[in-house]
């Protein structure tokens, strides 16, 4: 198709199209002549994709790119490759804050519930940073709290890794659907959260009535 | 105290206290004098709440104001006051789309779970636009995964409520709790699964070798 046609189809404008064009998000068209390209499938998919990205995730052009990047030269270690990735999420740590080697609240509870602690992985200072972040404000984390959502984000999880693709088949489709199901289905759980809120103080406000 | 204790007590700068009594978010300390004024422990605890609503949760000043309004004059209706007081909570919708009446995707999957369905609800919106984004990305939503946020989403909402203090003790700490649980128990939440994913990963790769 045409890049009028590939823009139809998106949602995007062509100004857009072109300048993802130039920045490599997009890979070019098939030359049809001097002036003209052809559009397919992939375009589509990979144009979505970067509005995904941008407009619901938030993310700047050049994580969208680094991520494209890894998808496309995922590399030897699948692991490594995937930290990676996932790592080019928001939220970010703070200047100063990244090359901390310790974040002790974190760690605290991460090996109370007897899971791997690593450092260096950014949900770790985005878990020291909230926890700092409610001390003190008379909302505290206490450990039945702890055990609830923490049984709650691993029951998530579980389902997660149990359909991510497997990496020997199509390396980038799992780094996909990792930075995909991480970013994407995050603001549907949250989301999921408060609606439930919502639900069961109705529900007991047409008790009490 | 004096308005420098308060400052190193709570690692929030002079200038800026001094700016949150001038927009109303702070109280005034008790007057000393024609230059002095005594902070208490309530002035603490109202700073490490500002701090944690503008730094942590991002929202802006007037949205902070508008929370404390609320905590401060909750009215008689407490279900319609929590309602609007987590409204004030991001993400925001974006223009045009908050007169919306009606969410189709949102609306079939809050349906299908036998939940409360209220377009005028933030969290209605912000599922509808997540599904939206997901649409043709190539990590749809199933029904399976469904059920699986769902139910995990609801054990969490189940003992946030059932730790709600009463209101007929304390509105404003009923509200108060909403809010900060709403905005500060999320990126635990999130934080949690992506440390679940990295553990359950970490694991299965330590079954391969």
């Amino acid at each position: 198709m045409r890049i009028s046609e590939l823009s139809h189809e998106t949602n995007v404008s062509v100004a857009s199209i072109k300048y993802y064009l130039r920045e490599g998000l997009l890979p070019a068209g098939e030359t049809l002549g001097a002036r003209q390209a052809d559009y397919g499938d992939a375009h589509i998919t990979r144009l979505r994709l970067i509005r995904a990205l941008v407009d619901v995730v938030g993310l700047p052009i050049a994580k969208v790119k680094r991520i494209f990047e890894l998808i496309e030269n995922p590399g030897d270690d699948m692991f490594s490759t995937l930290g990676k990735a996932v790592d080019s999420l928001p939220p970010y740590a703070a200047e100063g804050e990244t090359d901390a080697d310790d974040y002790p609240k974190a760690r605290k509870i991460i090996e109370g519930l007897d899971w791997t602690y690593d450092a260096r992985y950014a949900a770790t200072g985005q878990l020291e940073r909230s926890l700092g972040a409610i001390e003190g404000t008379g909302v505290p984390m206490s450990r039945e709290r702890l055990e609830v959502y923490s049984r709650a984000a691993r029951m998530v999880a579980e389902f997660d890794i149990a359909h991510l693709p497997q990496a020997d088949a199509d390396p980038s489709a799992t780094i996909e659907y990792s930075v995909l199901g991480t970013a994407l289905y995050e603001p549907i759980l949250v989301a999921l959260r408060r609606l439930a809120h919502q639900d069961i103080a109705a529900r007991a406000l047409a008790r009490e009535r």
